[in-house]
């Protein structure tokens, strides 16, 4: 499994010397993800080049660069590392509490008038302490980015930065709940146990088929917003992506014939939401039949991989697997977003050169565009769960935010994610 | 049940116009707890004045009040209410995510190789996640305070004041958990299963005797340190202020006889942490027999009241029932500390009357000196438990902090919370 690494290499600062060392990274098959430089200094200058690479490829790759006659590695750069040490979050008062009468109002003896007037009617919680704003972001680790089954412990840094983010974008208190269970039923009773905690739930990174049971069982046993941000969030990100793609390609999408290659959860969440957005014919394939047959039973069309590229106005690719899709199944004029990250089922530029209308990869949409104003939109709005008609608001007005000629907007302007939880919190009120 | 309420009361710029209110208040049997200017103008002065009285009261006083020539009750204040509205905490990003490229770090991609990493050495998730400084402050809302079983919901105010308190003073991150379960079972089960997402466990507020049970279930089924607060933060506090006692009235602790008048959480915690203390008598009373028989299972002495007041160095009282010891009944010489809230078994000043060597209330022993810096030391630490040395130390830290002549320390003196946390760390990192 490829992984961004940065390597720390010194060169003379003199013509050509950057060149050749990226000459040999090209011809080692990888690909320069990111440069700049860290320092110069009586005539050498220490560049960091971020490269997606196996360890396996490392030392074959230094012995390379060491061997030219103006460069030398100096190691890798624990940047990454810098920036997650201590964590990424942290749990702070609202208030400085410095004095005693301070500590007398926020604590005892003061604390039991705001306790028994929760008692007395429930709903002052909502204006008197912090849940409302608070989201738990659940995982059972068996799904954690790419990576797979790695466990719940090592996909804390993953929950922690969505929490970071529901911070940053939508003033969210995120909390990290790590459930060492594969088992549904553990997983949504130990939830169910702990809802009262919290104003919504966010399921993260838990796998399919489970997270499908997990999420239906929670929805329909909590009265409080829940949501599996892998199939949902993914889902509204894709859907204003398509709908900007199918205006560039000057495609309307209800009237389109979507074909997804693909159907996990992503996949799934992605089928479900176009349905709700209307579109009629929707084309699926993968490999498990279980994930055809919950296709299946949402309204689509089960067909194989080569005429789902024949008869697909869209293609949209979830599969994980690196140039799955061939340049000459591609069909001229088709739209083509292959999403699986880092590689997708065909480059964009391949596409586009086999006659696709729009393409694009998985860089593009970004699932950050969604979840914190989904969230922030349903709390404001007091909402007991996620409606269809909130995740279509939502996927509209990504679209909406996105420059002429652009897929979505970008990911950490606060105007996106301010206007995605206004359109949201809409939705739920009307629908109430 | 009495609870702190503030008056707004304006009265004339003119001598004794304030007094005449305060003297209709001492008429009405209540005492002044705290009182403060609001506002001065055109002759007349706003006034805050805190009170602990029932709602019952409150028509009666107001129409005394505004009976005076000199004054008028404006009403009640909400400042306690204003300070809560919003909560008492948030959780806030470690860093600012100002630039795709910290988001890229942080997020995806670059958080895949903190996860990898973790999942290759897990301790590893103590330096790169906020795991290792995140305390559960869990509540099944059965023994709120001294207001009782008013469910885990009306708690919150409280666990939120915990973790506001935890980030003030030990720069932790406190993590309010609800669980809506009365039988120790579900809450047992329920704490396991999200155990791993945090790097202590706190107990608050959870009535005896399932805090006993479930206290020790998790303390033998998890790694990780687990406190129940009302039994062993107050018998910390407790022993540090017995300590003090004994030293201002010259007697010392491990030779006196102490008796214990009322054996709930408190008390217990008290018993067990007086005897690894070395307090090889100690008597006690409770009209529960679960309870006294908990008692003689850790060497306790069990006798009725009366008894244990003539035969007793030193009385610490834990009933909630105000008024319970009689002044005839303290012996010349004896330490009397009656630790019920809001009103003690007996007043400090009666029992000093009556021939005490030294007397304090409930109000002198304020957990909030031991909590912080209790799990501050466990988890600087890294320790799997809590170990009666790590108690001990605490409360000889605390001890140590008071100025001569005192029981404890001031409550908010960060130098205070980190000398307890250095002891509980140095024994903990001792005993291992």
């Amino acid at each position: 499994m490829k992984i961004p690494e940065i390597l720390l290499v010194e060169a003379e600062h003199k013509p050509g010397s950057l060149a050749r060392v990226l000459t040999v990274i090209g011809e080692a098959g990888l690909v320069v993800e990111h440069l700049a430089t860290v320092s110069r200094s009586q005539g050498r200058t220490v560049w960091e080049i971020t490269l997606e690479m196996d360890e396996a490829d490392d030392q074959s790759l230094f012995d390379r660069i060491d061997a030219l006659p103006t460069a030398r590695v100096l190691g890798k750069s624990d940047r990454v590392f810098n920036r997650h040490r201590g964590g990424k979050i942290r749990t702070v008062s609202s208030m400085e509490i410095g004095s005693i009468q301070i500590l007398r109002d926020l604590y005892t003896p003061g604390v039991a008038r705001v306790c028994l007037a929760i008692q007395r009617d429930p709903s002052l919680a909502r204006q008197y302490t912090n849940l409302q704003n608070t989201v738990a972001i659940v995982t059972n680790g068996t799904a954690i980015l790419g990576l797979g089954d790695i466990g719940a412990l090592a996909g804390l840094p993953v929950m922690e930065g969505k929490a970071a983010l529901f911070a940053s974008l939508a003033g969210i208190s995120g909390v990290p709940i790590l459930i060492e269970a594969r088992e549904p039923a553990s997983v949504i009773e130990t939830v169910a146990a702990i809802a009262p905690s919290f104003g919504a739930i966010q399921l993260e990174d838990i796998g399919a088929p489970a997270c499908f049971e997990i999420e239906q069982a929670l929805v329909e046993r909590l009265d409080i917003p829940v949501l599996h941000d892998d199939q949902h969030g993914t889902a509204v990100v894709t859907l204003a992506a398509v709908r900007n793609a199918g205006r560039i390609a000057d495609q309307r999408l209800s009237s389109s014939v979507v074909g997804q290659i693909g159907l996990g959860a992503a996949g799934i969440g992605i089928a479900r939401l176009l349905r709700a957005r209307g579109v009629e014919r929707i084309l699926g394939a993968d490999l498990d039949p279980d994930a055809v047959a919950r296709f299946v039973a949402m309204g689509g069309e089960p067909l194989e991989l080569e005429r789902i590229m024949a008869e697909s106005d869209i293609v949209i690719a979830t599969t994980g697997v690196k140039g799955l899709i061939r340049p000459e199944q591609v069909r001229a004029g088709q739209i083509v977003l292959a999403l699986s990250n880092p590689e997708p089922e065909i480059e964009p530029r391949v596409a586009m050169a086999a006659g696709a209308a729009f393409a694009a990869d998985g860089q593009s949409v970004n699932n950050v565009l969604g979840f914190p104003g989904l969230f922030r939109g349903a709390l404001d709005a007091g909402a007991r769960r996620f409606t269809d008609a909130m995740l279509l608001a939502a996927a509209e007005a990504i679209g909406d935010c996105a420059d002429t000629g652009k897929l979505v907007p970008e990911s950490l302007d606060p105007a996106v994610h301010e206007a995605v939880a206004a359109a949201v919190r809409a939705a739920a009120e009307s629908g109430q």
